[in-house]
């Protein structure tokens, strides 16, 4: 973990912003895969590592926002249990390590909870992912039942928790670095790994092999696939072939659970065809626009704006659209080959802070989500600020299903040679994603170099 | 998946069996890891894949005993999610697939059951392991708390999959051969990558690679370690040195999800000391003799108690303990250096059935749980039949608490040499184990060979 400070100094600004009221941060539990002692491993809360740092099952966190103290519920295990778990550091000198004095048996807290509710103190609660988290947060609060739970989550707490959370410190910056170091080796090593006649499998494995192999675990389901165009897939039973290119979008989390998060698409022979260089080159130019755009003060929506234009020029000039690119952008020309957003934020998760509800993360009282197809998948538009890290991912996408849709509904006709379009409907789809810091110097890049540009990415594969 | 015909005579077979009422088997929904959208690697419930054989989230199965209509609810993505998920097969499909002839939207599942409890038709449930699961249930159900879903938890259903579960089939055999296969491959890899100077999760991601790249996963969380004599340890960050003993208890899935489940224990530098070779001969004179034994019929405690009596007789020679080992396991002396049972079913699960209730599956009316330490961890005790696949895992292990606490308390006194005993205090553990189908012709061991002799290993650590 941090040194203590760092814990310390986190709940003090929490306290300060929230003003009054009991903040309750409820740790995570064992998840059980396919019976109660088959857990999936454990992966503590964000929110709960964040304020309080320890990484065990079962703990509660509370924070009196009035008058400053802090306790930690949970329990020690008992000498019998000892014999089965070997010799623990108890609780009390854990908590120590991160600043907390007092630390409490989980039984003490209905009776604490009983208590502030009979006050009418204000309770403040995140929203919550785990349904076993919102059973225990209904038996804490009496409630009857779980949707009750609801009642207590707080606005002023999210916007508290991600006021602090979206600007990374040093140490942050520092374990992002750590994770985009291994999962630069992850990217090494399936560039390497992949070959014709190969299941993407067996490349899935040897990268995430890598990620355990260093102490860590995948940040996110790998998405490693042939398949690129098919934006939400997790399958890897594909037999990779000669002339397919796979997207690959994985990531490793540090020790303390910072994610990183790249994508690279790698030519299963290990060249890429003259077509396959061609989109490759106009992904890889509005990636890097984009970063280089990167500043405090530019609103992410308008490098999205920016990626998306680049796209259309490149498209435009490869003869799949025509017209002039800002006003085919303006009618949503570009969503049929990039439907997605261009980044967002990292950092404990790899979607950060997602949990917390997304609008209150990239979008503000006067920057709000565009509900069109395309700029509604933008999960960040807002201003940026020194310390935020952002992903930037463009891609171009060729998928058959969208592709049906608007060409049967007679979109973007204008705009879109569709017959061209048809030609590169087997083509799969192409990203490249890196994660940048916004620094007052502009856009810093995380991590050593990955392999990026076409002929960086041939030399990897053929290592 | 198997073929149809596997899954109609499940189903066909339950019903009989249950012979009357509406019984329920939900499967598994994604389980998050950080946040609702970011979830762990999606792990089908094994009773609904043992009876339906569908590998996807969001599904429920209805198999009506009375007239034997079966369906199964779930919802097929919509034209706008294709362009996120690519085509997918239909349900109805997949369905056909495993003989379901009927397939409804999840929000018909609702109106049918309150039908049927209008009806006051009887409905079965199985005990449930996950709270979404739950919550899920109290919602179909209309129940007014999720404690009241237990009510419909039925034992005749318990029975029922138990009884059809524990005996395993030919193409279950085949699916445990292969997951065996699959394991033997990671503790190979473990037993050559395993050196001094290394951290224990550098072999770990080696041989959770190994299970990856065979599109497999882990059976469950696995154990690595330099100290085997924590039997709930699941810490891999020691650093081995030479003269350190790994226990390496790991395994991994087959494709339809039937579990490997094999412990070898490693020397870091290659050869085992005189010392380990000492309890290492002992504990696999124990497993070999137990293996030896395994038939129709004989009732499993026998053969826990047969491993523990050799394991006396062992560590007898050895000076640690005295008196007659059939008398100093009578005391249970055994309890202080192998103070847990000797195996479990395996099938679907790595303790079968666990989820249903360890006392459906391990034990009958008349072969109760003794529940004194030691006995009372041991998960199977009933008659073996042919079919039944179980663990064989005896182990020594040297547990500092667990001696502390007898000495002190002057437990088994007679039986034990404490001084001798304090000179193994740091020794850690030693378990052997492998998983073994029980035959009409005696045991026989799944899986290739898997190093095991002293020999064996020291010739697999040397490659």
């Amino acid at each position: 973990m941090f040194n203590e400070d760092v814990y310390v100094r986190r709940r003090s600004q929490l306290r300060k912003q929230v003003t009054s009221g009991l903040i309750i941060l409820p740790g995570n539990d064992e998840s059980p895969r396919n019976f109660a002692d088959n857990p999936y491993p454990f992966r503590q809360d964000s929110c709960f590592s964040y304020f309080f740092g320890i990484d065990q099952p079962g703990l509660v966190g509370i924070i009196d926002a009035d008058d400053g103290t802090e306790c930690l519920f949970g329990d020690d295990p008992v000498l019998n249990e000892i014999v089965w778990t070997g010799p623990q550091l108890p609780l009390q000198e854990k908590c120590r390590q991160v600043g907390v004095a007092q630390t409490m048996a989980t039984d003490r807290l209905v009776p604490g909870l009983e208590k502030a509710q009979r006050q009418g103190r204000t309770i403040h609660l995140l929203p919550q992912y785990r349904t076993d988290t919102i059973l225990k947060l209904q038996r804490l609060l009496g409630l009857d039942s779980p949707q009750s739970v609801d009642q207590f989550i707080s606005e002023i707490l999210i916007r508290a928790v991600v006021a602090q959370r979206s600007v990374k410190v040093p140490e942050e910056i520092e374990q992002l670095e750590s994770a985009v170091t291994i999962t630069a080796e992850m990217h090494l090593t399936a560039m390497q790994r992949t070959h014709p006649g190969l299941y993407e499998y067996q490349v899935v494995g040897a990268l995430e092999g890598v990620a355990l192999s260093r102490g860590a675990h995948p940040a996110f389901p790998t998405l490693f696939t042939i398949h690129g165009e098919t934006l939400h897939n997790h399958y890897h039973g594909n037999l990779m072939q000669a002339g397919d290119i796979v997207v690959n979008d994985s990531g490793a989390e540090s020790r303390l659970h910072y994610a990183g998060d790249i994508t690279r698409t790698i030519p299963v022979c290990g060249t890429f065809t003259s077509r396959q260089k061609d989109i490759y080159t106009i992904v890889l130019n509005a990636q890097e626009k984009a970063i280089a755009a990167i500043q405090p003060g530019i609103e992410f929506r308008n490098i999205h704006r920016m990626a998306c234009v680049s796209i259309m020029e490149g498209l435009n000039e490869l003869g799949l659209v025509k017209g002039e690119a800002n006003e085919a952008v303006n009618a949503g020309v570009h969503t049929l080959f990039f439907p997605c957003g261009l980044g967002h934020m990292l950092g404990l998760d790899v979607h950060d802070m997602e949990g917390l509800g997304e609008d209150f993360v990239g979008y503000t009282d006067t920057i709000q989500r565009n509900h069109q197809f395309g700029w509604r998948s933008l999960r960040l538009a807002k201003a940026l600020e020194p310390g935020y890290v952002v992903t930037v991912e463009p891609g171009i996408y060729f998928i058959p299903a969208l592709i049906d849709r608007c060409k049967a509904e007679g979109k973007y006709a204008p705009y879109v040679d569709y017959q061209r379009v048809e030609s590169y409907r087997d083509f799969g789809g192409i990203r490249i994603e890196d994660d940048v810091l916004v620094t007052e110097m502009g856009p810093r890049i995380l991590g050593p170099p990955i392999p990026k540009t076409i002929d960086e990415v041939e030399a990897a594969c053929s290592y």
